[in-house]
């Protein structure tokens, strides 16, 4: 019998493995980022965590939404919902990147305008702001109890994960803080134009910062990678350790116990492939 | 007798008590901002609570540190230990306040150069820049136990503090995402001279932006003192209804226990004045 963790481990995992392209998974990409899949399958291969989203980092270029509800042109009522940096209301990406290969010149085919600083006139409260964001690596690992959820937890802050923190169900929230988040232009609402705020070469020179943000996110990613395999491996000894404690009598049961385990492991995998 | 928790709070609180302008505490301002105080307060007049550090939300102008370790002129070493926007190395703030009222024309005073596109071919990966940041409202608030600090995280989440956790020891970390991180300038280092990498329309704009981020991070941190307020109140009710259920003898010995907590207080407020 599957324990109620294992159960819920089990249902993620075969939700990753059944998210393609073709048939994509809740997450605006739809995909596992790449570099995302090595970590998330070193941590899945614990029984005690399962991951549950994760985002290699991006760099994102944001249209904020609307900031009125359009009841008739004479008649605009502010929106108080809609907050800074909202997705309703209009609000849509320009462009998206998790490979930084993709980033050079990625302003080149937007159409955006030039400003000359009369365009600063037409800016109100209401304007909508075209925003530039580098969004480090996040990840979210559900662990079975409270005391993997804290040495995950202990691991990800030596690592520079500062911003990491467990929630309720023992789920951790890995997150950094290296990042970038510039209004770079707005939109013009009478001629449907985008204005940009910033010279071309100030776009080129926050792309080439994103490059650095984007190695050295990699650079802590790899530095998580390789203490998450290290505590793993300690794990792994310890309970050898144990193993070669315990009596007679502790091994025949521990035995039993994990041969049990294999079978029901033996029968799960006979019912997905004849699921399939 | 104090438990462990109560020892730390006692102790935690009488190092907040003795902050003042003339005798600072560890933090880069030294006291205790004033936004904070109503939230600090609520909070701490709970017995499973106490906060530990708070910030009630910034705009910092910093510049960063030296990415290289000088040798000597020749010999440059780059000094792969220094981050992005880190503060070691001759790094340092060139403007921080936590009150929107003094924002207004912040950089006129900082001896800016104009940028002119020509600025741009200085640039290099050893670039010291001039960051501008907006940093929201934090706190942390260490609590007796799981149930606490699970409790006053999640009403954290559901008031827009998404980023909130728990970290070991019941300590909770209640964040939020609203940003500016934005390069501004860069120190030519042959000369010492501050260049702008954006026009001065664009400062008075960004700041004004963050006029509006102070009014949201304003909006949530009364909402969170809201639902914290709410929350104590039905705890009080609970405890209240508890009672009112309770036997004779359980009510004799809550009397007891609660006498004794009290003479304790009172001898420990002594202490506090004879040591004054």
């Amino acid at each position: 019998m599957q324990d109620l963790f294992e159960q819920k481990k089990t249902q993620i995992l075969k939700d990753m493995e059944s998210t393609s392209l073709e048939s994509p998974d809740l997450s605006p990409k739809g995909t596992i980022d790449e570099l995302c899949i090595p970590i998330m399958n070193l941590i899945n291969s614990n029984k005690d965590m399962v991951t549950t989203s994760s985002c290699s980092g991006r760099v994102s270029v944001f249209l904020e939404g609307s900031k009125y509800n359009n009841v008739n042109d004479d008649d605009k009522v502010k929106n108080e919902g809609v907050k800074i940096g909202a997705k309703g209301n209009g609000g849509h990406w320009l462009f998206v990147t998790h490979n930084p290969f993709e980033l050079k010149n990625w302003w080149k085919d937007k159409n955006f305008l030039i400003n000359n600083n009369d365009q600063f006139l037409n800016i109100n409260e209401t304007t909508r702001y075209i925003l530039y964001k580098f969004e480090p690596f996040i990840l979210h690992v559900k662990c079975r109890d409270l005391k993997m959820a804290q040495k995950l937890y202990t691991i990800a802050m030596n690592c520079g994960f500062r911003e990491s923190g467990i929630g309720v169900n023992n789920l951790v929230a890995i997150r950094t803080s290296i990042r970038l988040d510039i209004p770079i232009g707005f939109l013009q609402e009478t001629t449907e134009n985008l204005y940009l705020l910033v010279t071309e070469q100030y776009l080129e020179l926050i792309t080439n910062l994103s490059l650095d943000r984007f190695k050295e996110n990699k650079k802590r990613l790899n530095s998580l990678y390789n203490s998450i395999s290290k505590m793993l491996e300690k794990n792994d000894q310890e309970i050898e350790q144990e193993h070669l404690q315990e009596t007679k009598e502790q091994r025949r049961a521990r035995k039993i116990k994990e041969g049990l385990a294999r079978k029901e492991q033996v029968r799960k995998l006979k019912e997905n492939i004849e699921s399939i």
